[in-house]
């Protein structure tokens, strides 16, 4: 049967700030990429966040992003690389910690914001992002953008890849992102997200802007958790592919107590 | 064969910042009290050290602290215990996440600075911290002041306790610190310091202001890392308590690889 | 003609996260206390805010506060005297920068949170914050709640002192807020509030929570600008004022230019 | 009388670390690069390093920087135009509110570590500097690099720009800095180096590594605070300057009382 898992960012509050509806969307998506301190998420919300995602038999997934609070992790910062991969096992580890507690544990790590899109191309960060997953967990799948640095080099190491495409992006007749300046690149309308989702997970196609279809494997498509409409796009995904006949399932199985 | 640990506080550079000379203590201390990043320590600075101390045999411990890199976590912060429980698990984990990548793991926790002092009477602090080790790791002894209520709610708890003696700094006839800010307070000298731990380890005393011997019962004796003397007192100290007989061992096994 | 001054905590937004509604309030008070970075606040919402405030003739007050963007300056931090007028003086001359470049400045300074709390009783961080004031700019007023020991000291320093009323907080008999844990602290019904704040400014009287009608002198009255019904709250206020033939006034005058 | 400005950055202590000897610099140098709290600094540090200033009659440059600790201001970040003003403009407050409260003021801005070398090409980064600067106060002369696109930007704005030389660093025969990671990059040589600041002071020529004789107008000369040799090597150029006849000076004049 064919199965399709959906991940969204969580864990995004900081302190007095509230980000998004971490308890609705932890009832409806299957993968959940916790912020680890450095880009978003105090202690308490993250240990929470995992709380919840275990009481829901959500995987954990830690957002590692650059230390950059003030730009929420969207600024690409001039890391030097042994320092990036010291600051993802930093990250790593405390939401491990944090996950623990929550008697579950971290089941892969999905890069935040600019270092998503750093490491597609900057072989040198995602190198060093591949490291510590490896020093860290090599068992730890790596979730990413399909051709990206990132998952060409963690596949070289001998990690885990795990494909990511987005519900709620247009897409260029190359299969790339439309970027988030350009007119449409974002859709709004839960019906078409939602069509376009199960189009991806039964046909693994997905229509560009021009119209052209394309073939993209995806292993785990992204709702995202902050937007306005965040919680009805991804109950309307969700409905879609269960009444289309799919799994909605993590990709990676429970995991075992750790300790 | 009567055994005595020796501890210091150590990984607290931070960026371009240095403090202490971490390399030089890690070959004659047992154990490490390494910060965790809250008020010292960057990822690169931790991953350093832990690795350093797993080359020398040294056993990591977890020295948490208060969120303040501008106070050092030498500044008291009314922080709610639930966050202070999931701060403490956040240090807790990355530290681990680093040791662990460096072939080693935390041995086990040291409150700093404020919150060390904090924790000696504030139940609720105390309880917060001893209820975050409980979560992450049963097993984890806790390092702190005898007669404490960090020590008597761990105790509590069932973790394993472990009582600090310092070894330059002057005691009170009521066995308690002589507090900083007056004469006499801290020991410079390096053969004065050195008889003083002998005599700690060996006879459990130790000699208050006034001369009245007081017994003291330890099984670590703290060190400091970040004065200029430290690597002489350091070396004095562990030198004599060879010379008199005495073994210098860490009061915890190696660590067996966690995952 | 009575008048009286309305003021909001307002600026209080941080990078991705947003926190109340700047501009509506901006519309409706005439002080706004300005976070000023180190407990909320990125300079480019500062900016923005001071903007709003001086197009609409709003004064600019500089809400100063502990550093902790994580306890959003809500708990108590030991800070030493001399280490907080170093933080006021910063908070202070980086908001009048901000300020200045909006073509205005800072005008009036009120503590934030708990460093407001603090002041009322501990001395010591209320001088420090008065000399750092005085070092400042020995015009600037000082906001704070009657009978603190910051308005003590302020005004023995020879500052001008401006003393605040809670428009949505209940007061005991004693005349002092109902602790915030405490069922009925805080009130929510625009029409009560409103009918209190007119109270207050016509007669210089508010009913504590026992019926007792206690005087009271306030030059300025606080509306919170971050709660569900804040605009609601502030709209009714004004309105109730004006209605009853009062002036709605900022207690300085305009600001000359003073580069 | 040809003329000289010795310049340093200073204020890079924060909280419990310490960087460079700043009381001895100030005995030296004509004009201090002050830190302003963003990649180090502290109020305090700040305050203290003003009050210096002002007593040796060493003028104060805000030498703004990137927002991070962690790196020290030397990785570049991708900050938004609009947000880098806002943090000029934050920073430049900041600093000149301590040195106001130290009777002194701000009397240029030079940025520091990555922002030096990014707005020497990056067009749009350099802008937001000049703006912030001209939104502050337009009389603020801009120091950096002689053909940046900061000192063309700031030139351009009918800000009065000063050119900087390095006086530890070898230049190639295009007239720019050898990279520091190339091998001869930083000189070590009090002498060699003093004799190459007077050659610069007096003829307006420096040698490059291959021999060639470069000409360069600089109206100030660099010395760094924070390396071993500082202190002996900002001595030397000093010394030398004053037995060549030449005035060490600041470029500008001592600023008036502000407020």
């Amino acid at each position: 049967m064919t199965r399709m898992d959906l991940n969204a960012d969580l864990g995004e509050s900081f302190g007095r700030w509230t980000l998004g509806d971490d308890a609705a969307m932890l009832a409806i998506v299957t993968s959940a990429n916790v912020a680890c301190g450095f880009h978003a998420g105090d202690p308490t919300v993250l240990l929470q966040c995992c709380e919840r995602a275990a009481a829901h038999d959500v995987r954990i997934g830690a957002q590692v992003g650059y230390r950059d609070l003030a730009g929420f992790g969207r600024r690409f910062i001039d890391v030097a690389p042994a320092d990036l991969e010291a600051d993802v096992l930093y990250q790593l580890g405390a939401l491990d910690g944090l996950a623990r507690a929550a008697d579950s544990r971290v089941s892969y790590l999905k890069p935040h914001g600019a270092l998503y899109n750093t490491v597609v191309h900057h072989r040198a960060q995602a190198a060093a992002v591949v490291a510590a997953v490896r020093r860290y967990d090599a068992s730890l799948p790596v979730l990413g953008l399909p051709g990206s640095a990132l998952l060409e080099l963690a596949d070289a190491a001998g990690l885990r890849t795990v494909r990511e495409a987005f519900a709620d992006r247009a897409y260029t007749p190359m299969g790339t992102l439309v970027p988030r300046a350009e007119p449409g690149a974002v859709l709004h309308d839960p019906d078409e997200i939602a069509r376009r989702v199960v189009g991806l997970a039964r046909d693994h196609t997905l229509t560009a802007v021009d119209g052209t279809v394309l073939t993209v494997d995806a292993d785990s498509v992204c709702v995202h958790g902050d937007s306005p409409g965040a919680v009805a796009i991804a109950t309307a995904v969700r409905t879609a592919l269960v009444a289309a006949g799919l799994a909605v399932a993590a990709f990676t199985q429970p995991a075992p107590g750790r300790s």
